[in-house]
This record gives C-alpha cells, sequence and structure tokens, in this order.
C-alpha cells in the first residue's frame, strides 16, 4: 500500500472483517437469539450480504433511506428490514415507506402515542403492512419510553391499525469504561417488564429485541429474542478503549501521510486525516481523537478538518514526513458516513473498492 | 417549509448569506487588505461565484480535489486558487495538481525543507508552474514552521525549482473565548518576522497570508496583505458562543423534526437530526452540541448519530412532537461535507437547491 493509493483513504481488511462477522454470528447463535446487525455502521452493500450469509435473520437500519438502499432488489435485496427509530411521518416519507414495503418487510419503531397516530394517520390502509415495535428507555435516555409506559401506546396502536409486535432498547449506556454490565442488566430488565406487561394486557409479544456492540456477549439470552450490534464488524478505537476489542481485531483503518513534523520538545507529528475523514466525535472516557494501530502509544491530540495531531510520549521515534501511518478512529460508524467509498485489503494488498451505498442516507 | 420538505434537511438563508459575503468583503477592503476566502467551508460553486463577484481575489482551497472542483471551466471556473496546506506529493497527486495548473493559477503550502524536496521531485520542470507560500506557526502549533525557520526552507525551494511567492499562517488558537486579540496579535508579529527574514535573505516577499474568521476583523492591514477567513459566510454556533456573530447574521441551520419528548422533571425533546448531519465538534469553550435558533436558552446536551438530545431549562414549553425547530450546528465546515446538496430559502420558502460540489473531496 504505498504510493499508488492517495492519502487519507479508508481501508477495510477483509479477512479481519469476515472474522468479525462469523464471530458475532456464532457467539450469539450459541446464546440462542437472533442477529439483525445495525447497517448504519458500514452502510455498504457488500458487507449486508456477507451478514446475511453469516446466518443474520435481517437487518437493522436507522433512516427510511438507508432501507430504500438495503430493500433494493439490484443491490443488497434483504427482505427483512427494521428501522430502530421512532419515525414521524410525512406525507412524503410514509409513501416512500410504503414503496419500501412492497421489496421487503419493513418494521419500524414507536415511542408514544402521539407517534403511532400520526404514523396510522399517515399510513392509511398501509399500515397493517407493518409491524411495530415499541422503544423502551433501559438507561441511555434518549428516545424510548419507560417501560411502564407500553400497553398505553400498544392500545393506541391498536386503534390506528398497526401491529405490536414487540419491543426493543438501546442499551447505549454501555458506552462508558466498566459499565457494560449494568447496562445489558438494565436492558434485560427493561424488555422483560415491557414485555410482561404488554402481555397481561393482551398483547402476545414475538420480538424483544436490545444489543449493542459492547454488551452483546454480555445480552441475557432468556430476556432478549434478538441482538442489534454494529461496530463489531469493524471495531474502532472506543471498543477498543472499552476493552471491547484487540488491536488484532480492527478491520478498518485509514491510512494517512505524515505532512509535518516536530522533533523538538513536543516531539509530534501532522497527519494528512482530519475531522473530515476521522469524524470528530470524542467520548469523556477516550484518550484522544483515534489511535495509530503500529504505535499504540501514539495519542491523536488535535484534529482539525484536514490534520491529526499525534503526540508521541518518552523518547519513541517519530515516523518521518512523506511515510504512512495507519489511524483507528474513534467512532467508526461516523467514517463511512464521510467517504463514498473503501478500498479493500486482503494480506497488505488492495483487492477490491466498496461504495458506502448508503452514505449520507439521513431521511 | 412545512411538510413538504424531509428532515433534517440544511437549509441556507441566501438573504442573510448575501449580507455576509458582501460584509466582509466591505470590511477587508476597506483595510486595504485582499480577501481569498476559503471555501472549504461551503464546497458550493454558487457560493463561490457570489464570493468573487463580491471582490474576492481568488480563492484558498485546502486539497487538491477541492483545487480540481474550483477550478473546472464547467463550474466556478476559478482562475486564482491557493492550496493552504503543506503537501505531499505523490506521483499521482502531482500530475493532478499539474492537470489542475492548466486551469487556473494555482499556489500551495510548504512548512519543510523535506517538503520542498518532495514537491521539487515530484513536479520536475512542472515546478516552475506553481507559486509557494511558506506556512509559518503562529502559536496554533498544528503544521507550519516557526518564523526563524523560513530562510533555510526558501533557500530548499530555489534548489527545487518552486519560486517563494510569500508566508502563510493560520491563527487557529483564535477559537477560544476572549482570544481572538491576542491570536490576531501573534498572527501578524510571526508574518512580519518570516517576512523580514526572507527579504534580509534576498526573496521577496509579495504575500503575507493570514485570517480566521474570528480574526479577521482584527488583522493588522500592514503586516498581512490577504485574509482567508471561511465560516464567515453562514456562521455557527461557535462563533455565536465566541461573541463573532449574532443569530440574526446565521445563514445556515439544519431542519430537525422532534420525534420525541420528555415533559417531566427532565425537560427534554429529541430530534431527528444527529451526528451524521451536525457534526461532532465540541470544543471545550462550547455549551453543548449545537443550539437552537429559535430558543435560545436551550441546548443540545447530547449527540448520537441521528438523535440530538435538547435540554431546555426552567419551564419554558417544550416544542411538540412533530414540530420542526432550526438547529445551529457548532462547527458549520463539517456540516457541509456530510450532505450533498443544501436547500435555499428566501423570505422562509425554498427557493433553490445548491449541490456541494466538493463534499468529501479529501485528498
Amino acid at each position: 500500500m504505498g504510493d499508488m493509493v492517495s492519502t487519507p483513504t479508508v481501508i477495510v481488511d477483509v479477512d479481519i472483517l469476515d472474522r468479525n462477522i462469523a464471530a458475532m454470528a456464532d457467539a450469539v447463535q450459541a446464546n440462542g437469539l437472533a442477529l439483525r446487525p445495525h447497517i448504519k455502521t458500514h452502510k455498504i452493500v457488500e458487507i449486508a450480504r456477507k451478514q446475511i450469509a453469516a446466518g443474520a435473520t435481517g437487518l437493522t437500519v436507522a433512516t427510511i433511506g438507508e432501507a430504500e438502499v438495503f430493500a433494493d432488489p439490484s443491490g443488497a435485496a434483504v427482505d427483512d428490514l427494521f428501522i430502530a427509530y421512532p419515525l414521524w411521518l410525512t406525507r412524503s416519507s410514509a409513501a416512500r415507506l410504503v414503496a419500501a414495503s412492497e421489496q421487503a418487510r419493513i418494521s419500524f419503531g414507536v415511542d408514544s402515542v402521539e407517534g403511532v397516530r400520526n404514523a396510522g394517520a399517515r399510513l392509511g390502509d398501509a399500515a397493517r403492512r407493518f409491524e411495530v415495535l415499541i422503544e423502551v428507555d433501559s438507561g441511555h435516555h434518549r428516545s424510548g419510553v419507560h417501560p411502564d409506559g407500553v400497553t398505553e401506546i400498544a392500545a393506541a396502536a391498536d386503534d390506528a391499525g398497526l401491529h405490536v409486535a414487540g419491543v426493543f432498547t438501546f442499551p447505549g449506556h454501555s458506552y462508558g469504561v466498566g459499565q457494560a454490565d449494568s447496562a445489558a442488566h438494565d436492558e434485560a430488565k427493561s424488555l422483560r417488564k415491557a414485555s410482561r406487561l404488554l402481555a397481561e394486557s393482551g398483547v402476545p409479544v414475538k420480538v424483544r429485541s436490545g444489543g449493542s456492540t459492547p454488551t452483546a456477549l454480555l445480552s441475557d439470552g432468556g430476556a432478549l429474542t434478538e441482538l442489534r450490534p454494529g461496530v463489531y464488524v469493524f471495531g474502532d478505537a472506543q471498543q477498543w478503549e472499552l476493552g471491547r476489542t484487540e488491536p488484532a481485531d480492527i478491520a478498518l483503518t485509514v491510512l494517512a501521510t505524515v505532512i509535518s513534523r516536530s522533533d523538538g520538545p513536543e516531539r509530534r507529528i501532522v497527519l494528512d486525516a482530519g475531522s473530515k475523514v476521522l469524524g470528530a466525535d470524542r467520548p469523556g472516557y477516550a484518550s484522544g481523537f483515534g489511535r495509530l494501530i503500529d504505535y499504540p502509544d501514539a495519542r491523536v491530540t488535535g484534529l482539525s478538518e484536514h490534520h491529526a495531531t499525534v503526540e508521541f510520549p518518552g523518547d519513541a521515534k517519530l515516523p518521518v514526513r512523506g511515510s504512512r501511518v495507519r489511524v483507528v478512529p474513534n467512532h467508526v460508524c461516523t467514517v463511512l458516513n464521510l467517504v463514498d467509498e473503501v478500498a479493500v485489503a486482503k494480506g497488505g494488498l488492495i483487492v477490491d473498492v466498496w461504495r458506502v451505498a448508503a452514505r449520507g442516507r439521513n431521511n
């Protein structure tokens, strides 16, 4: 990967990718759960096909636009998609949702009586084509209803002609050092309670969906029926720093060139990869804006749009100007939303290019 | 802007945009400086044309890819472009740079002897087509050389067949509350010193280029010859919180729908615009991940890929589910790198759509 590839370039190591896809599929199956990976991480048709081939029962998407891309019969042609988001439909988005449902079985999220009424009104007779899952807040405190609120929403869904198939949650509070176990516990507890209340009110619960990459292997196989992890396909610096992946299992890096270097007391280099390719996510627990896979002690301490400033501790030898290094971005899902294609590597050689088919599909 | 537009959508108010472009052009001209706006902020051909029409002497870009877009005779056809970046050329990027120089006068940045030698070797006889500006570090401590180092670089440039036309700096340490004045002072001091050293070594200095949006109106008209602000065309929450723009002068907002709402003790709403459209930049001085233009007391306190959590103080009335609000992103340059097009509004009505022609042009 010398001078042939321009920098910055996003590179996916396909052998590591395949290994990650197989490992999660095996682990989830061993736990008796269905796997419905979230494609917001990769947005790539070729990777979706690999996930389905490894036994995924369907895929998760975040938007109607992503559903359109992955249902497309000339692309991934996935026949079962869950939009894990409490949609607020307009006339035009409802029409797009109905059109997508001609190509795949589509379910979506709801988290309020108002949202259910809106969906019923916008979809009209077409409402009966869809199953909805009620989003439960298990502790992340973003969208989702308290478990006590599910029966009221289920009743409104029934009035609106929508079929409630179950409940889902995103235990996003797992993204903190040492928090995965308690988040997995909260996830199970919330889904159990919501399911019990629905069952008691006469609504059979077919799906109890949870999961994030940090909690995926900790999720309670009794409380859940399916998992929706996304990041596991690639891994990233967040998962590395949370102890949820090893550097050897990180499948995606950003190749960058050293364009500036200070070997004085500051001991820093500057790379030609900035926030416009790495993303700017920096959670409180992160040690920087990203890591270098071949220099585990270095830290990306500053990030501009086209510059990453990397500091080296002690007396480590700095890479020279013009050399290339591989950056592990903090949050890989935002990286794939920044580039139109990724280079595919096998044994260190570029063997293919994949299009990021759903890049920018925010609505 | 009711139900006709999907959310999230980036909307540019063209009257405010035109006002901002004229105000900066007038102020810079009054200060006796040339204006060379940085297009990394907007990446839009229509806006580049407005800047040139308002008297810009040329444009600034960050990458060869951006230069290709703005030099394109079938697009903006700008005839004078400065790549404000210390390029490290490969065989292929050198060939692209030479091709772009067939369509426009192109200058670029250097900040090291090694970089100059690399450029000379890669460009060969074509080196004489280009002027280079030496990047000086005026206190931002990213790329750029200490002013004392410019003569050595100029000598290497002469050996490499590259013509040194002057010096440039980015006083990026102006991005901090109350730091604009001292950053403008540092900018002037560094450029003055570098220019004096070059002149003493026999290198005439034609260009002394500086400027950032926070310092643009403070820059020393004696020390500088040109300014390269970018963000001023739109403004953003960073400029608002730095006291460098008023909400009434912010030309770009992201229209979003309220998809979830908690009217309990938490008093928060959740919007369908997340980091995949707003960007995730959050400098230390920022009060959140963005602001709502019509609710100046509200703060975006949490950001996921497709969710913004907005908290409201006191007993303010929360917008209802399904209603729409306008978000001011923290750092507007990253927003334009996330979307393929923007809606253009005049008097509250959508009147046009502009393509973000250089989106994703990272190399």
